[in-house]
């Protein structure tokens, strides 16, 4: 079999309700159902049909899509119900004949954004007074039950047959790797020796002992399911801070134009080097008036610039992890007017209890994240023009290095916002507006080792130029014009030289320094194991579990233990 | 070249200073130095040549062994300086030749007992008042510098040429997995930026830049390092609450009985069923009369049950580990008197100030801590008979399901001790005299969701009778005399059946719930990583860097970024 079904074709990432294959989104007031209907035939790859409600990268693509216009263009929503339409059966979790199929790049791309869209609804949850409801009304295995672990509450049918389980292990030789090892121990809590069992019964755990291991939060039987998942989604409802009467703002398709060696957007570009294996990301700052009311954002929409520029960022993103495999190394840049960013903050902050101010500035944290998660070398490039100003300094901070032309004669800086920190009366507590997936915000990552430089460079009333930023330790080097050229040359060259694994593995460890979290416990512990045992021969070998899945043949393991 | 260098020979942990090849353990007053002078011809294996104190498994046996005997042979030492007797070389890390001939389940489990090597220096700096100053008189490369960030203090030679580095990701295209990657970022908090700059470039990073970039904690020249290193060791040792004019105890030879199937040690044994690839590890509990003061278990030495007990069980785990890769399953049982049990652990709790009962309690804390990070299926069987109380409930409680049978006819109890938990005084606090590498008990652990029961199950006045033990959360199964024998049978029989990678895989994930530490991290994340780059064909594949290393072949990537 192939194992390089996808990785010719092309991935894009947008797609809106109308265009939905496998889910169907209806709001009625404040409850929402997302109802997950999966179409057998409409894959992203038509070697596989995406038989009992199993998933894709395309049917996950749709449901980080529904959730964000959720946040968006549903303020009046406070509860989701996610379920499914199919009979006796909710998810069948991953399509195994996919994975089978995949290289093992995709695999990885796979889990990383069907994580990426668990950790959006646990974000929703935690911070836009949305709560989902897991309505199990049949099977949920794998990577359904880590769907429905991703929601606040679970409830199950108890029709003597509906389980909840995690049959990776004993059926396929893998992980249920989208956070469900963590979530079932780290969120649910359930005891860690039920945890193994449950983790090697195929058929999984049903009715009250479901419950009674903290599995799910409660079973109705099929008489009473309907109406008690109605009821509870109710009672969700009051928990939520969602304002009443705001009206949603739409978000539009971002149509950038894409050609073999570039994706333009509004005031996001990349262009592509194939030869050095290099991409240039330019962020352009805002440009004219900028909005300065909740009423004035609500009127521009889509278009507020950080909205904007971070949508733009977020596909480009995506498209560079799934299209751009060959590209190692990503120079991030950024033109236009420090000025009008710092503007754009300060409107941001201003109304961050505005619900619309807050999803954006929660998006704008989701796409750092995802930047922070994204395995390429990113060295920032901080040059005359540039606007590393705020916000757009965050897109430094989560570089791997920040090179500074320091040239006397071409006036060059960079500025903090309290969009880089914490807001003011909450100094000395840990976060801000945009912290990393470790709890941190990037400058107190950063500063971990002196942490009173934090409230330092956050404190400084002006801009820093080259030689301040270096001495504040905002900046890697500051080379002066006439070193600058060849130590970036340099730097980038060498980068692309080296083993595109051992970086991934140097980024993924230096990225994260500080506290773990149940965010990074799910990218660092079990992303990482799920990655190793991925090129397991026990599991893709010619006689692994997930070759012989489905097959007449059954598996073969070399039993020894590493 | 061969892949199996070390797979055929059975490997043994235990040495002594007598024995050494490569170390010279030499004690002065309070300060001791540990000198490495590592035999090029007296590697595991006549395979490769430990050149430029270079170190294989064997070299780190050694490094393990004189870490132990300085805590118990050696309390008046305070102060450890680790360095070498190699003119302008402390260390060039592990040797590369051993790493390209070793099969990846010998790489894996070299790197997790060099881990934990590190990690039982920094216990003894932490717990037992000796304090490790790296005194790098010479080049630094790769596990030589990781072992220096495990010291507490780290001073290096500045004669312009001695550098400390991490050249494994340009080099080899593999990670510094020996926790270096962690403990740059977390535990000397270098800045991610710096430390990502120090991590590509192979020569290092030397002088006063070594010191701004917090790699090192400071430099001399040659002229002043002997005299300076000196002075340091002599003002570390004030920190030290070791106490004055005690004698050490000598830790004897183990001397088991190894047969084809079978370890017996004095308590301690390890009956093998190959066919059903399961092994069953017997602890003994005490019998006799047991010293009750400090000078009696002074007088009785390494022969005192609990130290007597931990040792040979630690020893039995690294061979299982290291000489048994096919037993994938450990039935974990006990036998003897759970009062006696109990009677040693009231002995530990009333002396544990004295120096060496805290050595014993430590060293019973790594010993499970090793259990933890083992990567074998463990089930504790308890059965009448059975002595799981207190220290060796911990057993139970470190085995991944726990089967109680519950026979009315045949009393069968288990018991906790405040070993099991924290110490009188200090509800509520989070650890105890036995904690796990999260920092959490493992009854924290356990009851990470009902944390109440912690206090309640420590607070009972009685033994647990199999239901008791099953209500209470205590064992995971409690099945009565007729489906005792099927149902130990079923589970050990289909766990055997699974794929090991996924099993290890899955335990990695579910055995550590709760926070996450440095220790954590290094095992979880880091670890995890260098698994799966170790496994990569950019490593070890054919044109991979680490096969290609010292040959005239340049390495060639795939530069797909995955």
């Amino acid at each position: 079999m192939s194992t390089a079904i996808h990785t010719s074709s092309r991935v894009t990432f947008e797609t809106s309700p109308e265009q939905y294959h496998h889910w169907k989104l209806s709001c009625d007031g404040p409850v929402a159902t997302l109802s997950m209907d999966v179409q057998e035939d409409a894959g992203l790859s038509p070697d596989y049909k995406l038989k009992l409600n199993s998933y894709d990268l395309g049917v996950d693509i749709e449901l980080a899509d529904a959730v964000q216009r959720l946040r968006f263009e549903h303020p009046e929503v406070r509860t989701v119900v996610v379920t499914s339409l199919k009979e006796r059966i909710f998810c069948a979790g991953a399509n195994i004949f996919m994975l089978r199929g995949s290289s093992h790049a995709w695999k990885v791309n796979f889990c990383k954004f069907t994580n990426e869209t668990r950790l959006a609804i646990e974000d929703a949850s935690e911070n836009s007074g949305i709560k989902f409801l897991a309505a199990l009304n049949g099977i949920c295995a794998g990577g359904g039950y880590e769907l429905a672990l991703a929601c606040d509450e679970i409830i199950l049918v108890d029709d003597g047959n509906s389980a909840v389980s995690l049959p990776e292990t004993p059926l396929l030789a893998v992980l249920p790797g989208t956070g469900g090892l963590t979530r079932v121990v780290d969120k649910r809590k359930v005891r860690r020796d039920l945890a193994d069992f449950f983790g090697t019964v195929a058929e999984g755990i049903r009715g009250k002992r479901a419950v009674e291991w903290r599995l799910v939060d409660a079973v109705y039987p099929t008489s009473q399911f309907k109406e008690q998942v109605a009821k509870r989604a109710q009672e969700l409802t009051a928990q939520s801070d969602r304002p009443s009467g705001a009206k949603g703002i739409t978000l539009g398709p971002l149509n950038p134009e894409v050609t073999d060696d570039a994706l333009r957007y509004s005031v996001v570009s990349v262009d592509i080097d194939r030869d050095r294996r290099v991409a240039t990301l330019t962020v352009r700052g805002p440009e004219g008036d900028l909005p300065s009311t909740p009423e004035a954002i609500q009127a521009v929409g889509d278009q507020f610039w950080p909205l904007r520029a971070f949508r733009e960022l977020d596909d480009a993103l995506l498209r560079l992890r799934a299209n751009e495999s060959l590209i190692g190394t990503v120079a991030v840049k950024t033109e236009g007017d420090a000025a009008k960013v710092l503007e754009a903050d300060e409107v941001l902050l201003a109304h961050k209890d505005d619900w619309l101010v807050r999803e954006i500035t929660h998006f704008i944290k989701r796409t750092l994240k995802r930047m922070d998660l994204t395995s390429r070398s990113f060295f920032a490039l901080i040059e005359p023009g540039s606007c590393f100003a705020g916000t757009l300094f965050e897109l430094a901070l989560a570089c791997d290095r920040q090179y500074m032309l320091d040239d006397p004669d071409q006036p060059n800086t960079i500025a903090l916002s309290a969009m880089n920190g914490r807001h003011g009366a909450e100094k000395d507590t840990a976060g801000g507006p945009l912290p990393m997936s470790n709890g941190l915000t990037r400058l107190q990552t950063r500063f971990l080792g002196e942490p009173d430089r934090v409230d330092e460079v956050l404190g400084a009333a002006e801009a820093f130029d080259a030689q301040q930023a270096g001495d504040a330790g905002l900046v890697s080097f500051a080379p002066d014009e006439l070193d600058w050229d060849d130590e970036v040359r340099l730097a980038i060259e060498s980068r692309a030289a080296f083993s595109p694994d051992a970086l991934t593995g140097m980024e993924a460890n230096l990225r994260f320094a500080g506290p773990e979290t149940m965010e990074t416990k799910i990218f660092g512990r079990l992303t990482a194991w799920q990655n190793w045992i991925f090129q397991r021969p026990n599991a893709v070998g010619e006689k692994g579990a997930l070759t012989a899945y489905g097959s007449q043949s059954r598996p073969e393991f070399d039993f020894n233990r590493v």
